[in-house]
């Protein structure tokens, strides 16, 4: 299945996204004076191959707990991974309301929560185990456990997209889990775990330097080949992330695009363009979250994010933010009036008068 | 009038912001995590001195004609400000398309458009006249055009926070009113032309010198007195901009939350925080235009843009986008669980574990 994936995905329609800007040029305004909203119009055009709608937005909001936890990298203990999906559940989490605001449809889906929630109403059951391995004492997972956690967010990606999504957004939970993805982008982008590991959820000056070590061990330990994404997803990743880069690679596929939300759903973003480098068309970043090695990972990608408001949550809360500009920019696409249809003066001889 | 409201402009509740950051720290997320998302929060219950709200926003497009669209300043023709109003009144404009998304209310005035419109439903008539006298051969305005633009402006306002509005946003249209704007921040910033003036809707580089020389020899006639915001208003100013520094007066003597726009309506946020400092502390700035001067202006006012995202239209189109986050923002602080409703750990012993 993930061969299928990989092939499946091309690269942008050039041609939707000249037609899209071609009609962004006769709406009632000077031309790009809607700056990035209108490049929202073009990108959405151009992976779509078609008008850009957002009729029907998903976001998939993946929890799985990590092995390393137990080194103490977090402010928060494991039992709270388990806890806030309940809290999904009940509707009580940042990404339920800010899901509600734009009317996207919220999946929870338990891709391997140390305490098992056991069949529950809006809880997917995509359990890969009882959490990965503690990635500091071997690999977290094995490279068929990586491929299958991929599989699982690919296969509830395309379902949405049978279903009718045309946006989709990435977003997690996990404790430990941006320890994951520090150790991620440390080797994928070649860079010292320093570069690219923050204070996660708020540790401290001790616990971060601890953090850092705890990365520095578990690449020294695992030799994760940079070269080989599968490698180095299945050694110091998870599977909540490996489950995300299985949606951005089945939304690229199908030729949807993806709108990602912080760290932690950058990361499995990254291990999807290793992948496939094309699917980086489908790609858009929400935000620039505070964790430093963020922006390192959407510079390699090529994506600056739309909004940069200092948030750094994950759920999913910034891809769910988006959704209001890209729909806005739809909007606008399709609602506004053009020069000739409300028989306004353009520009005086393409100069000033 | 006038003198009333300057006198009504009162400091924030500080106790208010206090009490809506102590709730923010209570929700199920770490404390701070969604960043200036919680910052708005604290900001709008700091103004309103009570839990924000954003029932009911309200959105001011005011427009007016400039003399000095005589000197060859926009790239636009005069006749496009009449036509853009009756885009307005048809829903045909950015800004119709963008307050509907955030189902914002859209109060668009004639302040004194060059063409009569006459009487017309969605059209409020405040006419002050067939727009201002050219400022580079004298006065914009008399001093007393001036106030009385303030006062009908702070008039609509008032209305519409009688009716119930909760957050109100600042937007205009008006050919040739980034030359005003740039004149006006020049003189009140203390700045040399240069710095302020950008291309508005679009000119070339030749067109762009001689809006830059316009804005001097406006200046030069004219000499406003810096330390009297209404002398410099009247002088270089313009009708619709007198009418927003009244809706930024009036929402700040009833501790309404105002939202300002692009770089002529922050203009305008200018000369009323010159004429009531305290009024500073009710503006939100929605977003950074690619005007040069915006962000002197912002900085002037202490504030920071929520959004930065290349947009140069004006009309209130930032202000709209701005709702959304403020909806957002309003929903997290309502609709969230807490730590202790939810029964999720908190932090242990405030270091990591």
């Amino acid at each position: 299945m993930l061969a299928r994936l990989l092939d499946a995905i091309a690269p942008p329609d050039a041609a939707a996204g000249a037609r899209a800007r071609g009609r962004l040029d006769e709406l009632t305004k000077p031309p790009g004076s809607l700056g990035r909203l209108e490049e929202i119009v073009v990108r959405l055009a151009s992976v779509r191959g078609q008008a850009p709608t957002v009729n029907d937005p998903v976001i998939f909001t993946f929890a799985a707990d990590h092995g390393v936890a137990a080194e103490g990298v977090s402010a928060y203990p494991q039992s709270v991974t388990a806890q806030m999906v309940e809290n999904f559940l009940r509707g009580g989490a940042a990404i339920n309301v800010l899901a509600r605001e734009v009317e996207a449809r919220l999946v929870v889906a338990d891709f391997g929560v140390a305490t098992a929630l056991g069949a529950r109403a809006g809880l997917v059951d995509r359990r890969q185990g009882p959490g990965t391995r503690n990635m500091t004492a071997g690999s977290a997972m094995t490279r068929e456990e990586a491929v299958a956690a991929i599989e699982a967010g690919a296969g509830l990606a395309l379902d949405a997209i049978d279903r009718g999504a045309d946006l989709v957004g990435t977003g997690e939970m996990g404790i430990a889990n941006t320890t994951s993805a520090s150790a991620i982008a440390s080797v994928l982008l070649s860079v010292r775990p320093e570069a690219v590991t923050g204070r996660g959820t708020g540790v401290d000056d001790e616990a971060l330097a601890r953090k850092t070590a705890v990365i520095q061990r578990a690449i020294g330990v695992n030799r994760p080949d940079a070269t080989d994404a599968l490698d180095v997803l299945a050694k110091v990743g998870g599977f909540e992330i490996a489950g995300l880069a299985g949606v951005v690679l089945a939304a690229a596929s199908r030729r949807v695009p993806v709108v990602l939300d912080g760290f932690i759903a950058t990361a499995a973003a990254l291990v999807a363009a290793r992948l496939a480098p094309a699917a980086r068309h489908a790609m858009l970043a929400s935000h620039r979250s505070t964790e430093p090695g963020h922006a390192l990972m959407l510079e390699d990608l090529g994506l600056v994010p739309y909004l940069d408001l200092g948030m750094r949550l994950g759920e999913g809360t910034g891809a769910a933010l988006f959704v209001h500009l890209a729909r806005a920019a739809v909007s606008v696409y399709r609602d506004m009036a053009t020069f000739k249809s409300a028989g306004i003066d353009g520009p005086a001889g393409g100069a000033a008068t």
